[in-house]
């Protein structure tokens, strides 16, 4: 389906028009820019980008416009978000008595890796297309490249990413901020946002987002509530990410595991992946269900304890979108024919007292030496870490324990996003 | 009243006098400094930011000396911290060996915009004067330039802030540090300082603070105790800004509310302000009145429910002052006269059990709908954050409401500060 | 006893020799590291440091050697780790395809002031001979002097440490985080870092290092448990500094207290340094005579409350090095003849219950102008902070309290490490 693009129509102070070719200089940009009041972070991080160049020929005739950050989100999605961003802008350039006119035009093309694109928000792993998702896999191995071969990069030279945690998440919060700073970024950081909006003082979110966005190019956020990232997003003039939000989505993680599949396997479209364990409670591998059934061909077993079963929605999903799925209670079974085998952990806190329940689930399917033996010699295992004993350590040594690796790949995708959501392509 | 310069007088480590040509010479700078065995990084950081030179000509002839940091506090404020740091100084130079003498002599003029200046501390509203104001909001509007065009700004590179926060208070927090880091400077951050002095381990402020100025440039300093940033300050031989000490002062905060309305209507004399809501716990209104004392024709409207009145002391301060003020109970009435409504939060955490009292003081006045219709268009609505619902929600879309662009204030005002304390006009 | 190098055989992508000339060119390096899909962080950083130089000519004819990080340890300590790495490095070329052998050549002498050298991890105090130390100290010295005259110094630009810390310690940890910034380098904070391993999710160090090395340079810990670091170290491909472990070794505070003895009094030979107050429970004090047993006609004098005397394994282990000591009760006296009166707290939370038998001991041997009044001019008080009032507030102005120059030395210290750890020597 067509994504929709924002055009921002601006007159220049003296209001006259300003042609298309002044528009693209950046010195009157600064002019332009200078002339009004108190332009939002959101309005000149997404002009100074020089993101709006190579669409400009589709805006309406007789006025300039900026294409602001493209988007390439379902429609449902896009249009909650952009409306609200359009009237932001429309209220900056009104207070600044500048006119201006917002609207938003269909866009005929997904993103074509290599043309100039830009991430407006990262909130769940759906609003991905796999044109978009090669994108951020092409920027992603760039990412690679640069971490290893250029300690100093200043790609994010002069950018502020502060990281919004609700709840402490120190594996993820890390990955971010050493993302960030791999690019020559700079970091905020707050492990106690909570406090920002405690009962006390009783802050919406939605005023903390406003405070910290006059702080910060982006916000990284991680937060109790399922909904809490879209909401932040809607209110949000710059980019945001969300880094877990409860039971909601954790949209990074999906994107690492896809990409680590690819770097490991070689492909997406035909794989085989066994989902093992907590299939009930692991975000995790719903998200990653749902964003291969955007690839062709692909097969997925469900190797799960009775108590943690896959549900009945990702099925549900998985059969409507064509792909092939099955149950099996046959670890050995699934390893031989598989190219990955997903394995997680069983979450304890979700057993409440059911301690029983819990240990007989938890010893039902470990990947050992025995699994290592039946896998093909191209498969992985991967594991979302943190792992308990569900696979043995052991199996480490081996080249295929592809986990530690994976957790390595969630640096490169998020390096990859910063860059799209704050320079683009 | 005449502030007063502190001279250092130094003798090169052969005794002979450092002439004056050679001492404004960085390269002979250096060797001096790199003679005394362990400076303390106040003299390094006063002496190679070129502060010394303009004024050279007012110390004892015979001498050369080096003008510190230029003040223009309060005598009786400065005699009490620059004495203090004229014998830290010269301790210094005794125990390496070094002849010095520190004195202080009178400095006939206050502090003019576009003369080299530099800041000591930060430590309470009342320490600035109407031209020192002036002069920080200049450098203010410089900031909000850079942070609108220079995203890369590198004026305090190399620079270190420590923020130590003996309480958290994330949105401070984070509004320093993103200003150190607008500038290009770095941050060490603690959020947990009270681990450093703890009842356990018993440090005194001073120990920590001796510890602390040696891995840092300048302190910022929250505390639960009023008195703290002075007694931080008065120790310190690096700038400290205090970020709220207790029930004591939060100058930053009165220094952005006073910039906002200057920002926003334009001027400060003859301002008509409508201080509304918690006015007897607010540290904010009451730096704000005391800053807006130094005004002149400014009128100040006191509306606040019956046990959250405005104290006497601010009152009797305002009238030995020539600020006229009245009391009244009709929002609307205020509103319509003036140019900025300034909401505060009612404070539950004061009235303890008194829930009724409470809830009876928090709906009386509220921000909305209906007061911005009689309000002028010129005028603005101002609030410290975070809100409840003292301001309704569907104000925010009003270009007269300025709460968020207050906030966004702060940012520039500590960049304003973090320059001034650092490197000077 | 001769130390031992590692040498990694690499053998390029099409499978010929590399040959020394083009190993040394940093373009091929390159070409090389980007040829293997995963290589490890510690492979590239300790191969783009060009601390391979040097020592080529020992390597095996016909293979092209890396000496990665060159150790100069006790040979069971280094036997441990260095297999643990080779074992490593082999792990990675073998997964990526690229021939490749590692060995262990005796390497014949120790480090030579001046030589090409660098770190590997950083765990207890004994690991170091006086050579190294020497080596340390001149480094110090160095970053005494980038500190004060280059306050933009970018020596470790484009590295990122992490601070690990599984219990809070704010003063070592903002020490350890400036020292990385004055030189340039970036840092990832963690004052959590149990939360990653929490019982809940049962994660163990081993995997938490693997993920953390994956995002950072560098990784400095405090841990609570004894033998932590070392474990930390021998998974750790990057560089591990041991910040404190438990009860066990907090050798960067050993290195500072000696590298301030050599700074303020000139020597380590023949010195004479009273050990006053907790000598049971201070791992400081138990460190440092670790240390001082590696100098010449060393006489230490132990003064301690009855309840927390020197344990007799130091007492044996300085009598099996040779060094003199004695205790004695007499504090004036030993003040009268030692070079360094090393005062330390008592450990109130080490006599639990029994608050009587702390009051007697925290009171008996106080540090004040008494003590001052015999000790000889050149003489100094140390103390490891924080203090109470073991050490009367009274004596802080007279130059010989030194324990304030100390606190500032942990800087250079951790300055040196850091950059003999990542760049070498």
């Amino acid at each position: 389906m067509p994504a929709r693009t924002l055009c921002f129509v601006l007159v220049d102070e003296g209001s006259s028009i300003i042609s298309q070719e002044n528009f693209l200089n950046q010195a009157y940009l600064g002019l332009v820019l200078s002339a009004m009041a108190a332009p939002s972070s959101l309005f000149s991080s997404s002009m100074h980008m020089e993101v709006l160049a190579p669409k400009l020929s589709k805006c309406p005739q007789g006025f300039l416009c900026c294409h602001s950050k493209i988007s390439y989100m379902e429609p449902s999605y896009l249009s909650v978000k952009k409306v609200s961003k359009g009237e932001q802008m429309k209220k900056i350039c009104q207070r600044n008595g500048i006119p201006c006119r917002a609207m938003e035009v269909e866009h005929g093309t997904s993103v074509s890796p290599g043309l100039k694109f830009q991430l407006d928000d990262v909130i769940e792993a759906q609003q991905f297309d796999r044109y978009t998702l090669n994108s951020i896999f092409q920027v992603a191995r760039d990412m690679e490249n640069i971490e290893k071969n250029s300690p100093g990069s200043q790609l994010l030279k002069g950018y502020l990413m502060a990281t919004l945690f609700y709840e402490p998440s120190t594996r993820t919060r890390l990955s971010f901020e050493s993302a960030m700073k791999r690019l020559g970024g700079e970091v905020l950081t707050t492990e106690n946002a909570r406090e920002f909006s405690s009962a006390a003082k009783g802050e919406t979110l939605e005023d903390t987002i406003r405070t910290v966005e006059g702080y910060s190019d982006i916000i990284v956020m991680r937060h109790f509530e399922s909904g809490a990232a879209r909401r932040a997003a809607a209110t949000a003039g710059i980019p945001v990410i969300n880094a877990g939000d409860g039971p909601g989505q954790h949209p990074t993680q999906a994107l690492l595991d896809v990409y680590t599949i690819e770097r490991e396997i070689g492909k997406l479209d035909g794989i085989k992946v066994g989902l093992v364990g907590d299939l009930a409670n692991g975000r995790t591998v719903r998200s990653l269900a749902y964003l291969l059934a955007k690839y062709k061909d692909v097969k997925i077993y469900f190797v799960a304890p009775q108590v943690v079963k896959m549900k009945d929605d990702i099925k549900q999903y998985l059969t409507s979108k064509g792909v092939k799925w099955e149950e099996s209670s046959d670890l050995m079974e699934v390893a031989l024919k598989c190219d990955v085998v997903y394995q997680t952990r069983i979450q304890k806190e979700r057993f409440s007292e059911r301690v029983d329940l819990y240990e007989e689930a938890r010893g039902k399917y470990i990947v050992n030496q025995d699994v290592l033996k039946v896998m093909q010699s191209h498969a992985v295992v991967m594991h979302p870490l943190p792992r308990l004993d569900e696979i043995t350590v052991g199996v480490d040594a081996d080249p295929r324990a592809a986990y530690f690796r994976q957790a390595k790949n969630g640096l490169y995708i998020r390096m990859a996003l910063l860059k799209l959501l704050l320079v683009g392509w």
